[in-house]
């Protein structure tokens, strides 16, 4: 098979671990004669200093005519700052996923047994935590309308929702819990003692509900969504959320087991497809080869089974599990004996 | 001295919860020569079913009157499932909030070493966790303008905030950071490189700051704040956020400890200041005797601090910590040998 891909190396360590997947899909292309493309393009940071844009029309063309996007990290310090900047790195990316309309954000919550001595949870409350958690990424408040008067005394960020935006990501959500390997729980976390926005996500659950009768639905208010995730994990199969509130509970939950670093995720739209790892651009790390590549791989993983090459994509993992058995892993991982990040994306391609 | 109290029993568990403060307050009084009157009112779920108004005029008058409120909790499900209820428990609070204005909801994050298998987290993340959330508790998305469609298609919720609004609250938190006790840091918890509101707070924060020399200031994401609460919760002294961050981080705080329910809080605001526990009405535990008083004493406790009384409120402490280490607990913190609601009020009350 031949697959086009558009590779965002993005900010800090973005593309240090982006460029080990690089090379275990060209691994993976010799090993199974499939015959994967590369179209690099911009985004972030980086390509406010090349451009002056945080994301160039070139990147959303490409990205719109490839087979799937492979995407690093975002986001710079020198920005973080600076309440005024005209210009920022994360516009980019909220930019490309209302350019491809890349509405939910697909997240699965895992744990290693082999790494619980990692995770900041007691043992017996991690055993067997597995869930997925579907977030919204296109509407809410990241996208409604901003204002901030010239005196700079007053701002304001509006959260909006349809019925249809809140439908096409809760058919997914509902669909995936439907699916064999899933317990058949969909919880939706919400504000809906407060917000007229989550009351219209709870409408419309209902509403949708009926349609999927094997499928047990529950409610949960995002502050009790917080504790719970600490407290009871493994009550969760599938999670769906609005923007604002799976930003903050995914990556709340994404620490539980105590790797963050070896986390993928996918964007999902009505076109291209978008795989990143769920850590950020840790510009501290950047340059430095101690970064985890691992949620990149994996990451990469997914994408190969979006193409429907699944045998390709159980090796790519089986040589991850590998590495991580044999403890070739990441400082993260191991503060003490560790190895860098081009020696474990070469061990992966070797595997391979 | 004397002292008027507004008493806002609530939903749920709120009225036997603090029926215990009451017992401890009056036994204050008789040990110490105060007086405490009591006005109680109506507010929540029960304010609805007696009167159709989640927060009746004579709530707020009392509440403006006296010295302070003590509150139990408020919600009731069969509100929460309904998204087109005119009317809700929550309401109430939210208005009751705004009518005292309010604006800074304090909640220590504290540890005690001897419950330590009761947290979630490991022993060793968990040591020396101590710090003190300031919330915004009268403006953001939960008071803008809150719009819904006649077809029920389109929802809106506006965050918006002024920056006297900003101000007043950074004050007191940095304030609070400058104290003795404290470790002189503070931390505001934003999402500035998405939201206009985040942006003009860390505006406001970095323009406060000079002022207040000593205080070593960070920011820090919502959702990598959510992760560092898990991850490395002693690295927090003074955490200062809006509303709805607020709400979730200082959820996801509470269960740390693993006693949600022996944690107070109080709400300042330009006038008569609100203490309650910080767990909610638990319908599930309502009326059974079984839910833990010591949340709400603690809030009695503070009350008295606020009413300069700090011997009194010492009292009360050590009456609690008492309790705690002869094993007089409640069923959340010891699922097999366990006492009653209103025993363990009672005991505390004999003790002093
Ligand atoms: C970089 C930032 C804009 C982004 C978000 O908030 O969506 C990130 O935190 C994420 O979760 O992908
Ligand atoms: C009951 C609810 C409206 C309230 C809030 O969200 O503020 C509660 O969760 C709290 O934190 O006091």
């Amino acid at each position: 098979m031949k697959k086009s891909i558009t590779v965002i190396l993005g900010d800090g360590i973005g593309p240090e671990v982006t460029e080990q997947s690089i090379k275990i899909l060209n691994a993976v292309g010799e090993q199974f004669g499939h015959e994967f493309t590369y179209d690099y393009q911009l985004m972030g940071a980086v390509a406010i200093d090349e451009t002056g844009n945080p994301l160039p029309d070139a990147t959303i063309e490409s990205a719109l005519k490839t087979d799937a996007v492979l995407f690093g990290a975002i986001g710079h310090p020198k920005y973080d700052n600076d309440p005024s900047a005209k210009v920022r790195p994360e516009q980019g990316l909220l930019k490309l996923r209302s350019s491809l309309q890349l509405f939910a954000n697909i997240r699965p919550v895992i744990t290693y047994p082999a790494l619980s001595h990692l995770s900041p949870l007691k043992p017996e409350k991690m055993e067997g935590v597995d869930f997925v958690i579907f977030r919204e990424l296109t509407g809410g408040i990241y996208f409604g309308e901003k204002k901030i008067n010239e005196e700079k005394t007053e701002a304001s960020d509006l959260c909006s929702y349809t019925r249809p935006e809140i439908e096409r990501i809760a058919h997914l959500a509902f669909q995936y819990a439907a699916r064999p390997e899933r317990r058949k729980k969909l919880t939706l976390v919400d504000k809906a003692n407060v917000l007229e926005t989550s009351r219209l996500w709870r409408k419309v659950v209902q509403d949708i509900a009926p349609s999927y009768p094997d499928i047990a639905v529950d409610y949960m208010f995002v502050d009790n969504a917080a504790m719970q995730i600490i407290v009871n994990p493994k009550q969760f199969d599938v999670v769906l959320t609005e923007n604002m509130f799976g930003d903050i509970i995914s990556d709340e939950s994404s620490v539980l087991s105590g790797s963050l670093g070896l986390l993928p995720s996918s964007s999902v739209g009505t076109g291209t497809v978008l795989f990143e790892p769920i850590h950020g651009s840790y510009p501290q790390a950047a340059g430095k080869d101690i970064a985890n590549p691992i949620g990149s791989i994996l990451s990469a993983a997914m994408m190969l089974e979006h193409f429907q090459m699944n045998e390709e994509a159980a090796l790519v993992r089986k040589a991850v599990a590998w590495t991580l058995a044999q403890g070739f892993v990441s400082q993260d991982i191991d503060n003490v004996n560790n190895y860098g990040t081009s020696v474990i994306g070469d061990l992966i391609k070797d595997f391979i």
